[in-house]
């Protein structure tokens, strides 16, 4: 069999075994019991609010999608040098293709969530440790489609392509370029997903809290609030949705990426398409095939008892198995698909599992309430809320600091491992090695992004299984069970927003690295692409112009969710004149219409943040060309990973500082207990809300516009030149 | 005559001339009336508490300044080629120098400064006119004598070097190399002159508002504070004494710069110390000497009527003469200095002045009444804090647009048309006139630094004019002129910062290649330094770094404010338990004992952050080389200019917000005025403190931190080899 065959069985294999598992963990989580009548009412609600957004939602982003497709098609035939009309076709179908796929993930993973959070309020009332399989089999299913159908995804697009290359291309390693759509239909789709997502789950979130718990001074989650229901549907599109899509994107982007990487590899190591070499341009699809079965191991091996001590260290567990058979995989991996430089490229997948880790554990110090940053948010709140916002926007800025040195530290010693192979042949590209290196290191990271998403989506499942729990007046120690599930959600939700920012970094230095081969390929003789001169004016103005564009993206959408949740909140204020009944108790509030002002308020105010992250990018290379772009590229992604992580992570840390409060361990100096209904408890909620559109609105978001740049301009780079 | 000594004649006189000017004026403000003897307790104290900062802090500084010198003029000689001891010797001194002007022209302001307030105070009981020219000549006699020291600074150190230098150095060109000790002992001074004034007086404000304001329920300045004399000093120390040091640094560290870059230039044109081209090293001195004849012009000619309808209008009418005598001096100096490239750069110089108006306006729209930003926050406000800070943030984030591309149109400009200068040599270094381009550029915007910073001494002077009345129990009316002064103050005060952080951007793009011609000099033949490659992971990972210390060390600043403003809150508590005769009104609160503590909290809590900001370059620089410190100056400018942009106009808008809702210009739906009292006002404090660190602490902090990353790299660049 020749090695390129073989090297796709296991990714074939492998990528249909986790769409059968996920189809058994949907199976196993549907045919589990549903609770009570009144339970199901509320779910019945949740889940029609979130249907009813889905079908919108992606018939709108369908919309724009085609339009961009056809237009990019259209563009890139003109700009090529030749194939134009099969490679204009190839990138508009492969940008449709990847827009499909991500939406079709999406779709089904969140329809098995908000199906997931009756049974998970339903177990709860027998046990905390079934009720935790529950929710993370629910969420699980979204994490393996989303990556299996990535992974197939990038295969098949491949070879479609190879067939049309043999015969017709001056050499295989183009192959990989003629994919990129197929990531940038990706990205386009995760921009809008978790912009609207975003957008919608905070004006949920802020209306209902800022009518419901500040000004009618009921409970959270209480049935007579008109806006509960959305809130519900809410944290679902955001963090299931998407962040499903914003992690679609990160595996497709970083598959195609590093292919394009090994591509140089392998015509340096002889360029025969039946040789070893082609080991290469497969690595990357085989590791994260691998990563998939080192993740279903992962969700089976989490069968807690009954009623655990703590639901957050069963969940570690089951992480520290993911890395742990990641690792054992990555080296048997290298040494199997890689003709030389196997012990140096194993060592790099290892530096990128570690990286994992580190970003896992960085942003628990950050956001949970065991360590100095949150108790620090939780004591300034003893003087009011001026003193929460400065000590808490402090904090953002501060967690700033680890992740930048473990990506520095992460980059380097793969770079320079990778640099240090030795060629068989003599002249690769410089660098070339290194860089690789640093893509191996990036898939590594990604193995575990499977488990990942399914702790993720854990997170608004069991949110959502509190909300069926408090509605349907069921007794306090189902609600303890839930509460202790949602509190493991929160944190699971920030770590994975970590671990989302870790990866897009580390995605972007290799997209980077990606563009600029786009470019030497294009720009052939003419164009010295090893360079980008930071003393260039030109490239100087584009790294302003791309820092500049991430602050500015993400005010337009805090904006957003400030704009949105006005609308809201004049809703809810309407349904409490117009009926009285609904505050007595005795009348139902109009959910629907609640959810629909949602819907149709996150539809209208993505438009402005999404065109701007289209646009820009475009229009440096276009007037400022592919030097300009290129710096605009690098240092948005820098400015991005920062300014996201400010974002998250001050989101997260206010978030429990608030929680801690409430547990009770804010004391005054007399010893006494600040907790609900305190000035401090006041004052942490400003601060909470303030989070609230940093930490799932602006910050997510960020994630995925600096993976568009990325993609955008690997796409149109032909039009740069 | 020689060229070099015509030219240094209108540097020295003119030089000369400002320093008697200032004079002048601090005689004529002298020379007035002191007013009533309560008004002249309260400005004594507000003068002690001043004159105690100061001797400590110098103190402070001067020690850390002095090792500093030491360890740097060891390092130099260790490492340079040859001149070993001279080098150092002189590096060192030139530090000291630099240094010690910094703090000589920072204290004499000061002590005008809080001399010039009572008689603010005094000439309001009779006019706004009067009181307006007194508050803007004591402003300006820190400006002048800013700029005059620093520039005959520049000159005397670059004599002494060239005195040296002749028949020792292979060429004049080098000589300019040899005094950026200078700029960084103005860096030095600057740093923790700034950081210690924005965490004293942030911490003073805040202190005060919080106990006095939001606890004890007594309003702004009134004399049972025992913090108000604290919180007036503050101002003082912050507005005058530390943005006197950042434009101090900002004017020496671009002349520098520009000497080097012009040094480029002259040796291109022929390398003659005797022929017309010496015109390239001294042209940066010309200028801004000229650029003080302007800027007296200016100050000059504000001579408002008894009753100006708007002090506002008084004051741009002198920004726009001195602006209109700058152009036309502008395109003189260009014809008479330069060999060739007159019209070219004197273009440049145009652009330069036009882009000081831009910012100046920008600065306005973001953060006055009159536009949507601020509106926007105060519309929020009727929907509590936590809106408030949400659209507050969006502002802040807003406000990066206008700036990066007001400074990308002008960079791109100036280098396009420094680039199409035709040299008569055949070989100049490639891109040489395009940065001499931004360099001029440069040069042109800080032609008005001497009136804008009187324009900023302007704002505590009125600000104490205002705390003086009211503590002394004026009529209502001369409280409504100072209140109208005290609001101009607010608006000039954000509009140095907005022209500071534009000079910071230009001035350390032009250091940054001054600091590669550096490179290129010292490493020689081995090192091609017209590279920085970004793709180059060492380049992409000091970038990181350098994003990152932006965001980390204004966390620190941040964090020190909210210390230091704890410390306060609690002996404010103290004094009001301990004597309930304070609060009566009965007995004298212990000013002193506040003063102390801001003192020493900010000397204590300004190290931390300097230290950071002083030791990561150098670590940088010397673990991953001249490369990741190039990545890391670049990086770390274009962030640190849009996050100062950021808390400078967030902090900004936030104040005027508050301002407007308590001058009545918020209306609930029914149309009921929302004023001083309502909610909605309580919720625009709580977004004034939390501004209060971001514009007066860690924002200005950022300028001084982008220039000291170019400076320090600059001095040190042999050890990065």
């Amino acid at each position: 069999m020749e090695d390129r065959v073989l090297y796709s069985l296991p990714v074939i294999i492998f990528g249909i075994v986790a769409i059968i598992f996920a189809a058994w963990l949907a199976r196993d989580v549907m045919a589990r019991d549903r609770g009570t009548p009144e339970m199901q009412d509320i779910a019945n609600r949740i889940f029609q609010g979130a249907i009813a957004y889905m079908n919108r939602q992606y018939r709108t982003i369908a919309v724009l999608a085609l339009g961009v497709a056809i237009l990019m098609g259209i563009l890139v035939a003109i700009f090529e040098h030749d194939h134009k009309v099969a490679r204009g076709a190839i990138t508009a179908l492969a940008f449709l293709a990847g827009a499909i796929l991500s939406g079709l993930s999406g779709f089904i993973g969140m329809y098995v969530a908000v199906r997931s959070n009756i049974r998970t309020a339903s177990a709860a009332r027998r046990s905390l440790g079934e009720a935790l399989t529950v929710a993370l089999r629910g969420g699980a299913v979204s994490g393996f489609l989303v990556i299996a159908l990535g992974l197939l995804g990038v295969l098949g697009v491949y070879w479609v392509v190879y067939g049309f290359a043999e015969g017709n291309l001056p050499a295989v390693a183009e192959t990989p370029f003629w994919i990129v759509g197929f990531a940038f239909g990706a990205s386009f789709v995760a921009l809008f997903a978790q912009l609207g997502g975003g957008i919608y789950t905070k004006a949920a979130d802020v209306g209902a809290d800022l009518v419901g718990k500040v000004e009618a001074g009921i409970p959270e989650d209480d049935p007579r609030n008109p806006a509960v229901i959305a809130d519900l549907v809410g944290d679902n599109v955001g963090d299931c949705a998407g962040r499903g899509a914003d992690l679609f994107e990160s595996s497709v982007a970083e598959m195609i990426g590093a292919m394009i990487l090994g591509a140089a590899l392998f015509t340096a190591a002889g360029g025969d398409p039946e040789g070893s070499e082609v080991g290469f341009l497969f690595f990357p699809l085989v590791v994260a095939a691998f990563g998939l079965v080192a993740s279903l191991v992962g969700v089976v091996m989490v069968r807690p008892p009954a009623s655990p001590s703590d639901p957050m260290t069963e969940l570690n567990k089951g992480f520290y198995v993911v890395a742990g058979i990641s690792a054992v995989f990555m080296v048997i991996i290298s040494f199997w698909l890689l003709p030389f430089g196997k012990l140096e490229y194993a060592i790099c997948g290892l530096v990128g599992i570690l990286t994992s880790f580190a970003f896992v554990y960085i942003t628990q110090y950050y956001t949970s309430g065991a360590y100095r940053p949150v108790k620090s948010i939780m004591q300034a709140s003893e003087t009011g809320a001026a003193t929460n916002i400065i000590s808490g926007i402090s904090v953002g800025f501060e967690t700033t600091g680890m992740p930048a040195i473990t990506i520095g530290i992460s980059l380097l010693s793969a770079y320079f491992l990778g640099n240090s192979v030795e060629f068989p042949s003599d002249s690769p590209i410089p660098g070339s090695g290194g860089i690789f290196g640093t893509a191996v290191a990036t898939m590594g990271m990604l193995m575990a992004a499977a488990y990942i998403l399914a702790m993720d989506t854990f997170g608004p499942i069991t949110d959502n299984a509190g909300g069926v729990v408090e509605m349907s007046n069921q007794p306090d120690s189902v609600r303890d069970v839930t509460d202790a599930l949602d509190s493991a959600g929160n944190t699971t939700k920030a770590l994975t927003k970590g671990y989302a920012v870790g990866t897009a970094a580390l995605a972007a230095y290799l997209l980077f690295s990606a563009f600029l081969q786009e470019v030497e390929r294009f720009g052939g003789a003419d164009v010295d692409a090893s360079i980008v001169n930071l003393a260039d004016p030109q490239v100087f103005v584009g790294g302003l112009i791309g820092a500049m564009l991430v602050f500015v993206f993400a005010s337009l959408a805090m904006r957003a969710v400030g704009r949105a949740a006005g609308y809201m909140i004049e809703e809810v204020r309407r349904q409490f004149r117009a009926d009285p009944g609904i505050m007595a108790g005795t009348s139902t509030p109009d959910y629907a219409r609640c959810v629909d002002i949602s819907v149709r308020a996150s539809l209208r105010e993505m438009i402005a943040p999404g065109v701007l992250a289209v646009l820009v990018p475009i229009l440096v290379g276009v007037i400022l060309r592919w030097e300009a772009a290129a710096g605009m590229l690098m240092i948005g992604t820098i400015v991005g990973v920062l300014v996201a992580n400010v974002l998250n992570n001050g989101g997260g840390a206010w978030d429990n500082a608030k929680k801690m409060i409430e547990a009770g361990h804010l004391k005054d100096v007399s010893g006494k207990v600040l907790g609900k209904g305190s000035e401090a408890h006041s004052a942490s909620v400003v601060g909470d809300t303030v989070g609230d559109p940093w930490k799932d609105t602006a910050g997510p978001s960020l994630h995925v516009l600096i993976k568009l740049l990325a993609t955008i301009t690997l796409v149109l780079a032909p039009l740069f030149i």
